[in-house]
C-alpha cells in the first residue's frame, strides 16, 4: 500500500511510521510512506497556506490553490489515483468498519489541515471525510496517524505471529473479556482461579462471560449487535442493573475506577 | 501544567510535541513533558514488560508489576500527584468535555499500552479510562498524544492571538458553519453571495443556517441539545428530510463527498 499525507508539517509523522510495529511494516515492503509539504505548491515568497474568512470572524482558513494544486499534482505521480481523505468534524466517525474498508484500498492520501479550518470548497476532493470524534484538534496530523495505524495493521503481514490484528474488541461486537498475565497474586489483587484451573471450555465460557458482563456494564449499546442467547441476555440485564458500583468476575474493570 | 507519558516507545511523542502550537506551548512555560520508559522498571535483563495470558490464547500482555511500580515511582517525583490516564475500549468516550475536565488538572500521566493489550489489575492505578473510538490501535501513544493536543490547546495561551480555543463545531452544541477565503470563484466553484455583501447581520444569519443545516444532515443526534427555537426546527427537519443527496447553502458539503 502506498500512504502519502499533505500537510503543512510533513516532518511530525516518520518518528511515529518508522518506529515499532508501523517501522517493520514498511521494512518488510507491507506499506511505503511519503509526507508532502502542502508550502511546495504555494507561489509566493512567504509561502502562505491560509487567508482570512469571507464574512469575517477569528482565526485563518487554508486557501483552497494549494491544496487543489497539490492533490491533483501527487495524484499524477504514480498510476494508482489515490483515495484521498480529509477530516472534518462533519466527517464520518471513524471505526474499525472504516479500517477495514480502507485497508482494501491501493492508495490512501491524507489531506491535514491546520488553522481555524479549510475552505469548504477543497472537500471536493475528498473521496472520504472522516471524524476521529467530538473534540478539536490543533489539526488533522494525528487523525492521520491514527488511521494508518489502524489501517497498516489490518495489512496481512504487519504484525508478527505473536499478535493477532482481530482484536476481540469489537471483531465479535463484544468489548474483550478480562485479561491476566503472572503473577497469579499481584499486592494482593488474585486472578480468578478458573483461568489458572487449565479446563479449556471452563476457561472460554468464563471469558464469553466476562465479555458480556463488560459490554453490557460500559458500551451496552453495542448489545443489539451481538448475537447474544437468551441466557446472556439475561446475563447482560443483570451487569446492567448492578451498573458500574459492582464489581465484576474481572474485580478491577476499568470504567468502575474511570469516574 | 506537567505531562507525562509511560511507555515502552518513549522517542515517539516529542517529536509532535516539540513542534508548532505544541512546541511554542512548552516553550512559553505552559506545560512541561517528560516520557518515561516502561522498562526502566524492569529488574530482569531483558527488560521483559510482557507475559503470557493465564488461560492461554494468542499474545502477549502487558505484566502489571513494571506498570504499578513506574507510576508509583513516577508520581511521588513531584509534590502534586498525577492524574493518572488509561486507555481501553471499555473505557469512557473521549470527547471535548472530558478535554476541558482534564485541562483543569495540574499533572496528567499516560500509561500507553501495547501488544494484545495489559493485565487487568494495572487498571486499578487509573483516575481515568479513556477510549477514543470504536477501533483498534496498535498501542496507547496515539491516544496519548490526541488527548495531550486537545487538552494543552484549551490551557490559557496555549493558542495564539490568531487563534480561538473555542472551535465553532461542539462550543453551541452544532457543527461549524461552512468557512469560505480568497478567491470568490475558484476554479467555477463560487463562494455564497452573501458573505461577500458586507452585511453582518446576514453573514451571521447564514452562518447559523449553516451550521444547523450541517448539523441536521450529518450529525443529527447532536440537534436535541442545541436549543433551537421553533423556526429553526422546521429548517433542521427540511435538510434531514434531503439528506446527503441535495446540496445546501454550502454547496459541496464534506460528507456529500464522503461515502
Amino acid at each position: 500500500m502506498i500512504i502519502e499525507t499533505l500537510s503543512v508539517f510533513p516532518g511530525v509523522f516518520s518518528p511515529y511510521l518508522d518506529a515499532s510495529i508501523m517501522g517493520r511494516a514498511q521494512a518488510k515492503g507491507i506499506f511505503s510512506f511519503s509526507a508532502y509539504d502542502l508550502r511546495d505548491w504555494t507561489h509566493d515568497r512567504h509561502r502562505t497556506v491560509d487567508d482570512a474568512p469571507f464574512g469575517g470572524g477569528q482565526g485563518m482558513l487554508m486557501k483552497p490553490a494549494p491544496i487543489f494544486e497539490a492533490v491533483r499534482d501527487i495524484s499524477s505521480r504514480a498510476e494508482c489515483a489515490p483515495h484521498v481523505v480529509f477530516f472534518s468534524p462533519c466527517g464520518r466517525r471513524f471505526d474499525e468498519g472504516v479500517a477495514e474498508r480502507l485497508s482494501h484500498e491501493e492508495r490512501l492520501l491524507f489531506v491535514c489541515g491546520r488553522y481555524e479550518g479549510m475552505d469548504e470548497r477543497a472537500y471536493s476532493l475528498a473521496d472520504d471525510v472522516l471524524s476521529l470524534g467530538d473534540y478539536v484538534l490543533t489539526g488533522g496530523e494525528l487523525p492521520a496517524l491514527v488511521v494508518i495505524d489502524a489501517v497498516v495493521r489490518l495489512l496481512p503481514g504487519a504484525l508478527g505471529d505473536e499478535m493477532s490484528a482481530r482484536d476481540e474488541s469489537f471483531s465479535d461486537g463484544l468489548l474483550e473479556y478480562a485479561q491476566y498475565t503472572r503473577p497469579a497474586d499481584y499486592d494482593g489483587q488474585r486472578v480468578p482461579d478458573v483461568l489458572l484451573s487449565g479446563d479449556h471450555g471452563k476457561v472460554n465460557a468464563w471469558r464469553r462471560m466476562s465479555a458480556i458482563e463488560r459490554t453490557a456494564r460500559w458500551r451496552p449499546d453495542l448489545l443489539d449487535g451481538a448475537g447474544l442467547s437468551e441466557e446472556e441476555w439475561e446475563l447482560a440485564r443483570q451487569a446492567m442493573c448492578e451498573g458500574n458500583d459492582q464489581q465484576g468476575p474481572d474485580n478491577e474493570g476499568p470504567a468502575a475506577e474511570g469516574e
